[in-house]
C-alpha cells in the first residue's frame, strides 16, 4: 500500500500542482500598484484550476488537469514511513493539460500563456499537442486552446482547428491578435468561476450544430 | 526548459509506466507450462494500453492513462544536464486511471484485478473513485470498470452504475461473480487489440439509447 503524506488530504491535490508549477517558472510580478487587475495575481493554471473546482461542485462539468509525467526510477521505501521517490525525471506529456465532460461532450484543451502584446508564438506549441488535439477533433471533442495575453489581460478560446490551421502552414509562426478575435471567442474574468469558459464552450458547441 | 532523459523518446511514455508499474507489483508467474493462456502474460494495465495505442493508430478512440500523480518535493538542476526530482511522494488520484473519446462520448474507466474467483470486493475502490464515476455519469459519460478475474482469465466491462449501487449497498462488500455475469459485458481477449474494449462500450451506447 503507497501511504501518503500526513496531514495532508489526498484529495486536495491541485494545490499542490499549483505550489509546484510556481516554483519552475520565473518570479513574475504578482502585485502592480495603481493597476486594476481582475485576475487578482492568478497564473493561468490557477485560474482554471479554480474555475474546475467550481465547475465540479455545482455539479456543472468534471474537468481535471492531469498530473505532471514523470519517470520514477529509484523509490525507498523507509519502515514505517511513507514510500520516497528518490530518482525521478520530467517527461514530455502526450497529451494535452486538461481534458473532461460536460453535457455529454468531450473536452480537450491546453491552457498557453503569453506576454507578447500583438501575437501568439506557435513555437509555444509541441507537435504532439498538435496531433493529439487532431485525433480528439476526428472523435467530434470539443478541442480549443485556453489563451491567456498576460500584459493585455485579455483571454481567448481559441477552436482547435485554428490553431491546427495555422500549424500547418508553413508561412505562420504565429497567429495574430487580429486573426484570434476574429476567429475566437473572447472570456471576460469573473469571481465565480475565475475565468468561465464554459460559456465559450456552450457557444462551441451551438456552432457546431 | 525541462530536459528529458537522452535517448529516450519522450513521447513512447506507456512503456515507462509500464516497467514501472511491474517494479511496483509483487513479482507473478508469468509463464505457466501446460496452460493455455490466451493473455500472454501481459497485466491488465499492459494489456488496456497497448489496446489504446491500437486504437489511436486506427483512428478509432483516443484514451490514455493517466500519469501517476506525484507530489514533488526537492528538484537538482545539475550543470549540462536534465533536472533530477531528488524527493518526491506519491499521491492519491482524485479520478480514475483512463479517459478518453470515442465517438463523440467521453469514456472514463478504471481498470481492476482480482484474484479472487467468485467475486470482486469493493474495497477494491476508493470513495474519491466512485465519487468520479458518479460525477461523469450525471454528465453523460461512458462510464465503466474493466474488471479482470486474473485466476479465472475471464474479463468483464461493468457499467459503473453497477458498482455505484453496489459502493452504496451496506450490505455489500463485494459484487459476486453471478451479478457480474448478468449485468456486465464480458470481453474476449484478442491478438490486436489485446482487450478489443469498444465492442463492449458500443453495446454500452446502444443500450443507453
Amino acid at each position: 500500500m503507497v501511504k501518503y503524506p500526513q496531514g495532508v488530504s489526498p484529495f486536495v491535490n491541485q494545490a499542490d500542482e499549483k505550489n509546484w508549477s510556481q516554483m519552475q517558472q520565473p518570479a513574475k510580478h504578482r502585485h502592480r500598484r495603481g493597476v486594476d487587475f481582475s485576475d487578482r495575481g492568478m497564473t493561468l493554471e490557477q485560474q482554471l484550476n479554480e474555475s474546475n473546482k467550481y465547475y465540479l461542485a455545482k455539479g456543472l462539468a468534471v474537468v481535471h488537469k492531469k498530473p505532471t509525467p514523470v519517470q520514477i526510477v529509484k523509490v525507498d521505501y523507509p519502515k514505517r514511513s511513507r514510500a520516497v521517490i528518490r530518482e525521478a525525471y520530467f517527461r514530455q506529456a502526450s497529451t494535452t493539460d486538461y481534458n473532461g465532460v460536460y453535457r455529454g461532450y468531450y473536452l480537450d484543451f491546453e491552457a498557453k500563456e503569453t506576454r507578447n502584446k500583438s501575437c501568439f508564438p506557435l513555437k509555444n506549441f509541441h507537435p504532439h499537442q498538435i496531433s493529439h488535439l487532431q485525433a480528439c477533433l476526428e472523435q467530434d471533442g470539443i478541442c480549443f486552446t485556453v489563451l491567456k495575453f498576460v500584459t493585455l489581460e485579455r483571454y481567448f478560446i481559441v477552436p482547435a482547428s485554428i490553431v491546427i490551421a495555422a500549424w500547418k502552414n508553413p508561412d505562420h509562426s504565429s497567429i495574430s491578435l487580429e486573426e484570434i478575435i476574429s476567429s475566437s471567442i473572447e472570456l471576460q474574468c469573473g469571481y465565480r468561476p475565475p475565468l468561465p469558459y464554459l460559456d465559450a464552450v456552450d457557444r462551441l458547441i451551438e456552432g457546431r450544430k
